[in-house]
């Protein structure tokens, strides 16, 4: 039976508190090489070099793979060439092509004078595609043969190869110029003939992706069509390599954290322990555009100090108004960014969003409004206060306002930021927010200002 | 070459604008199931409807698994009996076994009954999972022997079975009380002897999972072990079945999800033109949560109305307070949130994370305090005025108080709410929220209440 990769960190966590280097070293020996990359992300760095001491030279460099980026960069900035080389042999092409972008340059030459040539080859036709590319994904080692040959032929080939690449599921069969043909369940081989020439049981619904397609497209398709693995070919439909699941399940976890984190203000902070001095520069950018919004905020009430100055129940709901319209928006906002990260929501689908969007906002600001300005009346007013039932009714309307406004921002931003070539996650929240609080204070006050001022 | 989904979709939806029937039909036959339910699910609910009649009818029982609930059960709504059993026939059984849960009972009889023997068991010892554990996810479709046969003995057994199930790339080995004993590799069978018993060349490292797994250990081992397939057991290590990595993709696509939204306040809202009236209500939930928090900071305000009547500028300045300490206590918040989401942070490296934040705010608080000091004196404040270097210095003081409670508060929170049995990400941004506003009033307006009221 499994044991779960959380408990057995936590074992490793308290035998490193306690000191018990021979119970580290059997814990690593049974874990798999994302998991050590897990636990050491899960280290201060200190703990993580004593650990990355202890783990098995075979590992090191599907470890090494597996790590965040910023973890990556400090441990391959410890070790020594030797090492490093060493720690690379043995890794799968596209492993390898993605860890020796982070190696010295001298390093990196050395490994690849150190693979065969066909290796070589194949390395160079990987590393010539951008990371964040079906090409960057591509595991160049497959196995591909030429039309024309029996069934009986390919598996005597087959079993001297005798160890078949990782995740062969499928043979691709290319004609002499190496283009891609379609590929062979390696399933059907013994089901069939043995005398049948291969093309004649080759599956042609194997459609191969271009090598330069985005890798959220890589991920989209994926998922839409529950693919395990797919052939990768370049522009003139030479057959590259293939990807495989495991690799965009990296990939769509990375999309997500970068997503979930810029949504937050982190500029895609990967590592919980990294330095203090890093991660307080990189907070600081999101905290210093988080200041000029809240300046032109504060400057936005600046210009009703007359009215606030004559009635200071104002400055006290000002921020109900504010907030409301906050969490509307940012419904709404959410709402439209993942419908369009997942392909849900498009142009042409955009103008009944909006519709819809702007009811809700309605209703519920309709509704919300009347509690606000009951409560508000009942609550902060009494009756002696001077036009009280008045300053109930400007709460309400203000929110209402505020809230489908907010509403239509959201469907709007998202589109306006893609136009604008930048990513809606990253910036929407932060115009959201500045948005619903002018917004918010403009109008409560505004209308305060208008009826109630004498 | 592969034609990108979103490409796709575009066209039908243009079509469906043009009412082009005929060229509808022809894109639906080149569509999988799933890019077919991404397609409904980008629809409103009326076009929905026209689309739903043009699907194939073998592949709605894989759209339908493939919908999200609300519109799923939407759909069902519309059909009667006939369709419905016509629509599960040929599914997969874990998929069957989902789809069922939303079928009328009636229905669902029948289609029990229509399947052998066999499949009736297997679909019963699956359904009898919750959805949310790894029994739930098991497809019971795999192919399983017993040990002491040979390798030849397994082929010929294989020929005659013709088609293999989906997703076939490991034969199981059971003993005769149906015990998981270990997997054969496909590929390994024609590399081998086909004398040999089959049971020299199983590979007992293929763990299996027990089936009361909670899913979201069980796609946190999937990417942990770079899994494509896994065999699960029950408790007295029989063989249930095989999760295989496509079901696992979605699974983690919907918790991502459901993570995003609850952050935002959206409660699972997956239909994304769901009916106006049922919006509303979802997101009143959350508006209403909200108001009471904002009465709540609007309380705070309102025991400072004293020196806010003698010192309107302070209700100026209040908000840029409250909005630094909540950028930086939700940049803390989401990275702890994520942290424990991944098992990188536990009970066990809490403290050192808490240390590391603590000091990361300090820094960052003290860089904000002095900006915003000398900018509130500069941009608000004139010579003048009475003490406008203490409001300077009042400003800066709190903000700085303010941005390191919530960094504190970014960790504590998440592992109070977990404690307490509750989602994290589902309470923690509106705790948050109205901690900071409340303490950046509370503190602001206290100080100077403290230092200027006289």
């Amino acid at each position: 039976m499994m044991q779960h990769s959380e408990k057995k960190l936590g074992k490793l966590i308290s035998d490193l508190e306690r000191d018990q280097i021979t119970s580290i070293q059997q814990t690593l020996t049974s874990l798999h090489p994302s998991e050590i990359a897990r636990l050491l992300e899960s280290l201060t760095p200190g703990k993580r070099k004593i650990i990355w001491q202890l783990v098995d030279q075979d590992d090191e460099g599907d470890v090494l793979k597996e790590l965040v980026e910023d973890v990556r960069q400090n441990l391959i900035g410890e070790m020594d060439a030797t090492e490093l080389i060493a720690a690379t042999q043995d890794m799968e092409l596209d492993d390898l092509a993605d860890l020796l972008v982070d190696l010295p340059e001298t390093v990196t030459e050395q490994v690849i004078t150190a693979l065969d040539r066909q290796d070589q080859i194949r390395l160079e036709s990987v590393m010539s595609y951008d990371e964040d590319t079906a090409g960057g994904l591509t595991n160049p080692r497959i196995i591909s043969v030429r039309r024309g040959i029996t069934i009986e032929v390919l598996m005597r080939y087959l079993k001297r190869l005798n160890k078949l690449p990782e995740h062969t599921n499928y043979i691709y069969i290319v004609n002499r110029n190496d283009e891609y043909l379609g590929a062979l369940k390696l399933v059907d081989l013994f089901l069939e003939d043995k005398n049948k020439p291969i093309e004649t049981i080759m599956d042609e619904s194997v459609k191969a992706m271009l090598a330069d397609v985005d890798v959220k497209q890589v991920a989209m398709d994926f998922q839409n069509l529950d693919l395990i693995s797919i052939p990768v070919i370049d522009e003139k439909n030479r057959l590259l390599g293939q990807i495989t699941v495991d690799d965009v399940v990296d990939v769509i976890q990375d999309q997500v954290n970068s997503e979930i984190f810029n949504m937050a203000g982190l500029d895609d902070e990967d590592d919980i322990f990294a330095p203090v001095i890093l991660s307080t520069k990189r907070r600081a950018v999101w905290l210093g555009m988080n200041l000029i919004t809240a300046f032109v905020v504060a400057g936005a009430i600046g210009l009703f100090q007359e009215i606030l100055q004559q009635i200071v129940i104002l400055a006290v709901l000002m921020p109900i108004v504010a907030s409301m319209g906050g969490v509307a928006g940012n419904q709404t906002l959410i709402l439209v960014i993942r419908g369009i990260a997942m392909g849900k929501i498009q142009r042409s689908n955009a103008r009944k969003l909006l519709v819809k969007e702007g009811s809700v906002a309605l209703l519920n600001g309709f509704i919300w409004s009347i509690v606000v300005s009951v409560l508000t009346v009942v609550l902060f007013l009494d009756a002696d206060f001077q036009n009280y039932w008045k300053i109930g009714i400007i709460v309400g309307a203000a929110m209402l306002l505020n809230i489908f406004a907010s509403a239509i921002a959201g469907v709007a931003i998202p589109f306006l930021l893609k136009k604008m070539g930048i990513d809606p996650a990253l910036a929407g929240g932060v115009l959201m927010i500045t948005l619903t609080d002018v917004l918010g204070f403009i109008t409560f006050l505004g209308l305060a200002t208008l009826f109630l001022l004498g």
